[in-house]
């Protein structure tokens, strides 16, 4: 796989970004929660890989779409709505379209209203993540955006897919 | 601004987010670069706000011109390329569409391959940013993807714009 | 369906927009071949339904991916690229995350170097086209930009998708 | 300019393309109102130019941006809003970023409850437009969408942009 190695050994070696520990990227069996993702031709940017941008994509979706599913969250009407705090990224090595994706989650850490979760994505059958990131909601009222206590229903779905 | 103090507030009691120390939201002050940025309609999300992975398209556009302008980086010509190997962001109010965007950019780290910037994102005339963030790049040789030694000219003009 | 019913009796009555006879939409029987296509959280824009932006990158995403896997396109490396001339999309419905869309495509017009393709967006299990388009493509050699003679293999490829 | 000259002498000969009439790229005084544009470092694919479905997103913001100025939309509150129902680009020559663009915009019809848009991009400081295309709204009731008759102030200004 391009620039995996290469790469991967001069990051480690040299440490340059200190913003995470740069740990080994993660594999499949770190994560409880997959959802299948498609690339589209425009995530390709003029490198001829996926842009660093799209990857917040998949982020944003596999997590909405689990809330979404597990009737959690309701976008358009529901009085609760997640905010985005904060987010993050390493990159480990390339992936392109037409690639298939999954994303692995996990709840790594449940506060009273907020919730972080793991995301590692996986190219085609590759059991190592090319990329994998964190993902930070506090869930709050619709239109006084203050935090909301979640609620018990909402604790035990996230407990299924806590690491 | 919405939700600018009561989630602010409430990050800054309960710390529920890990990943960074919750600093307080950069000023102007604290960036040496700066650049304009448009919004477009399709920025904002159903939530009627800035979409999460926007403010990452701001972050790859102001650093990735001020390469091209300062003549370091020619993306599709050049022999050497940016790799993204890091990227975060925190969220500390909403922007939307039609809002102009000012970015503020520095240096803080910069290793023998790899540069680190810290970038802000304002809105409008304001002077404490609404989102910062930080952005890692390994320059590499294009075609094998192997880090590079930065230049001196390269080590020159990074030094002008680090904190 | 939000708007169907509404707007198309008013775009039937007055055919204000005259760019393209406002025939109804089509079935899914008026197309040869079919992608699934997901959405993402971040198409929906702030009216809450996919960007009419969104739909075009799904005709480019179901077309290219099919020459990718018919063997006509390698768009990293082969020596013929597909050109963009022309595109054009009638909505007559929302769809929005999570919905799942399924793309029809047809060949309308096979020219010496120019194909152009109808599409259709249909979306979840509905047999009535949500919006539909065309995307004509004219395939030149990569660095010259000529336009090429489409060979045989081409020809008969089309041939199978065509209507 | 890449592609322009090769293609459209093609393009003029055959007129391969038969959705609309293959008409000269227009100039500059062809628009009425003008709009500056950046582009974004993500709006290159993987040809290094600006991906086909970037246009539309300019389209929309160049519209959408002088509605709200003019105070005719209110995209979040407001009691109307404008539902895209037919778009269409032809694209004569590349651009890509970082170039500039000027969008050029016109009004060509106006109907009881619609109004077309005519759009023409033009790189950095050229006359001819590297793109044009049309973008027809429908104005309707936000929570009906019914169709709503344009009132005399948008009539009015909806004049001073009549081509």
């Amino acid at each position: 796989m391009r620039w995996r190695s290469a790469l991967l050994r001069y990051l480690a070696r040299h440490d340059e970004s200190k913003l995470m520990t740069r740990s080994p990227p993660p594999l499949r069996s770190d994560f409880k929660l997959f959802r299948s993702l498609q690339t589209r031709w425009a995530d390709n940017d003029m490198y001829g890989h996926m842009n660093n941008v799209v990857h917040y994509q998949l982020f944003d979706t596999a997590i909405n779409q689990w809330l979404i599913e597990e009737g959690l969250l309701d976008p358009l009407g529901g009085a609760l709505v997640g905010l985005v705090v904060e987010t993050g990224c390493r990159y480990h090595a390339e992936a392109m379209f037409p690639d298939r994706i999954t994303a692995g989650v996990s709840v790594t850490r449940l506060g009273g209203s907020s919730v972080t979760y793991a995301i590692g994505l996986f190219r085609n059958d590759e059991e190592t993540a090319f990329a994998d990131g964190s993902f930070v909601h506090v869930y709050v009222e619709r239109s006084s955006r203050r935090p909301v206590q979640l609620t018990d229903n909402w604790r035990r779905k996230l407990a299924e897919i806590t690491q």
